[in-house]
């Protein structure tokens, strides 16, 4: 009945690929399933009280504001609050440089059009976050990849990438979707300033940054380069770097929250493609936030959140130390919601995704998060901490491990039946 | 300091024209201004206390669904609503295959994209919806215009156009916005037999279609195309129409709620790409509209807004009638929001829409809502009718006739004064 309207798909509709990760999604359903797939806060943090107050106000006092239409840009408190919010992690701006968007997945899609002709070339990390590979890919970005390590981007093989021509550089510098990793504050400044050099602007994606639970703030990269050109501006002035957030991992994500903080000019044009995209943001959402958010709880709540998760972390880093075998390595997450597991060769994430379901537990197997399918994209695993209770946790490692080493023995089994074979093959010179 | 954001814009935010309305909308935030401009619903039509006790239930009973992340098809308990909502106007469908999106706008973005390649021709009615036009354009839409009269799209002249090759057809054919005109049900099935005919789909968006305030139903163009192939499918099929529709006129347009209803492999693509665009759509607005909307409220909450609204409308009409000069002409529409003012040749509604703001009152000059500007695209005002209350609804319509008065005048003038100056020169023979 629908091939009429399948010979009528755009190209890019044509293009797009299933995800793997929906698939697999689906399968996680099960009930007694241990998921770590999900990046899905913890919905006992959720402040429901809260909200119900901030419902009651909202519609008692603000009915005819909150279930209106509302301007582009966003609601202008809420726009004034996230400036004054973002000043205590050192980015001062201006609500005028605020642009409210439906979700940081929104923010992503709108640079995407902003940005992106077909066939421009996007830089990004190697792993980076699925669903900014998703936003741009609609609008026919290509991709070049530079991997991370513990300290982040690897700016030392930044250079040689950038003289193939990037449109721009998409990066997340802190607790970084999937591997966990927080780019280092020399290697900000080195990005930084090759982007200057280069002449290519930098997104900043920052969903995660008000979660750390140990070490030192590190200051954004849109603070970094505003030192960097010093003696041009002020400090409220922009230069190569347009910065995301959201409050999906704050408040909650069910709000379809987030914004953007760019140049006047850019949030101009932002305006009119958003105005075409959705018209606008929810104003009741908006309203909601604000209420819930003002007055200092935002702040305190966050502090509840990190407490919570940090512990998540802990436990789940115990856990692997007690239950995993000493050939799987991981990464050790300062904030966020996620760490990097990296598998030794011969064995594969997928494998090992079917595995660890017949053992009811989940994970997301890391190839979704490469741009470009390398030997190393399938010996990853991405597994959420925020979401399980602790005991979960702990159990649901347990689970995986027994998974990993079956996987680890067929792989170590392969690889000396292979050996054994070539032996013989050698012994009777075939 | 944005000038590497201005180089490195796409060529479509090159492309994109500063939105008249946008700019004259602006002028019109004075005090003691009367707006028929904006299409926006009645602030006192708003549910507030059946909002407020949907909040407190959605959050006491249902908080770790509503401000979690949530699938992006939408939550199936309001998919199942809107399928058996839609039964009683004879859309008869099933959940899976509604699309909740951000509002009617994300349905039109998300359509751009899924049908779009940069230079494809849109088949649109003239005038037609701003917003659709917006949304398409960023696809790098191209447009074909086929005019309205008050049967609505003038069928006869469809075919000629088709002729030229229509990527799709975008049809409004409820209370048109902007011009407020039905289409027949006889065009209506020329438009379906015509586009089978050619191959073409068609975009059915009805965001008004549930409010008549008097006349007969007219079978939506979904259902008069199930009855044209009625012996290869059965009352849930699917042929060449896919419909949108909304909450925005019934429940409140704040909570940017819209829906999509299409073939389950249309709406399989529709999920890619909207998964790219924002995740999904905010479930906490969804689990409060479901709350809402549910036991019977929906249905007795339209028919009060048909009362509240038809009241308006009619003030609106008598005072037209009552205050301005027979060379203008206006439309009588059955249902909606809006109404469409043709002035006489000579006139130019920007410069009435000046004189209008000199006398407090405001509308949206004709000119937007046309995809080529022609000849007669300057010669119509869209006036809002549901939002004013009716003492200020007659108030606007008499200053808005002061300012016709005046311009009327001057067009008169203007013509006499150029046919004395033509005579004086035939009489000098220059």
């Amino acid at each position: 009945m629908s091939t009429l309207w399948k010979s009528r798909y755009s190209l890019r509709t044509r293009q797009i690929r299933s995800s793997a990760i929906r698939e697999l999604l689906k399968m996680v359903e099960k009930p007694h399933m241990i998921s770590f797939a999900g990046g899905l806060p913890a919905p006992d943090v959720f402040p429901a009280e809260r909200f119900e107050e901030a419902c009651e106000k909202v519609l008692s006092r603000h009915c005819a504001v909150a279930l209106q239409y509302g301007a582009t840009e966003g609601y202008d408190s809420l726009r004034e609050m996230i400036a004054r919010h973002m000043a205590r992690y050192g980015i001062l701006t201006k609500a005028e440089n605020v642009l409210i968007t439906s979700g940081s997945q929104q923010a992503l899609d709108l640079i995407g059009k902003l940005l992106t002709n077909s066939g421009d070339r996007v830089l990004v990390e190697a792993p980076t976050y699925l669903g900014a590979l998703q936003a741009f890919s609609v609008y026919g970005a290509q991709y070049l990849s530079v991997p991370v390590d513990a300290d982040g981007l690897r700016t030392e093989l930044l250079e040689d990438t950038l003289r193939l021509g990037a449109k721009f550089i998409y990066s997340l510098p802190n607790f970084q979707n999937p591997a966990g990793v927080t780019l280092s504050e020399e290697r900000r400044k080195q990005l930084i300033m090759l982007a200057d050099k280069y002449g290519v602007p930098i997104i900043e994606d920052d969903p995660y940054g008000q979660l750390r639970y140990e070490g030192e703030h590190i200051a954004p990269l849109l603070v970094l380069d505003r030192k960097r050109m010093r003696r041009d501006g002020d400090d409220y002035s922009f230069g190569n770097v347009i910065y995301l957030s959201t409050f999906s991992k704050t408040l909650a994500p069910g709000l379809r929250l987030g914004w953007i903080v760019a140049p006047t000019d850019v949030i101009a044009k932002l305006v009119q493609l958003k105005q075409g995209a959705d018209l606008h943001t929810s104003t009741f959402t908006q309203l909601v936030a604000y209420e819930v958010a003002r007055g200092g709880f935002l702040d305190q709540h966050v502090k509840r959140i990190r407490k919570v998760y940090r512990e998540r972390r802990d436990v789940m880093l115990e856990a692997l130390e007690e239950f995993f075998p000493s050939e799987v390595t991981w990464t050790r997450p300062q904030g966020g919601l996620f760490l990097w597991i990296s598998l030794p060769q011969g064995m594969d994430s997928q494998s090992l995704f079917r595995a660890a379901l017949a053992e009811n537990v989940a994970f997301v197997p890391g190839d979704s998060f490469y741009a470009s399918n390398g030997l190393e994209s399938n010996r990853h695993l991405r597994l959420n901490f925020s979401y399980c209770a602790p005991a979960q946790i702990r159990e649901g490692i347990r689970r995986l491990s027994v998974a990993v080493k079956s996987q680890l023995c067929s792989s170590t089994c392969r690889r000396a039946e292979m050996d054994s074979a070539l032996d013989a093959a050698l012994a009777h010179k075939v």
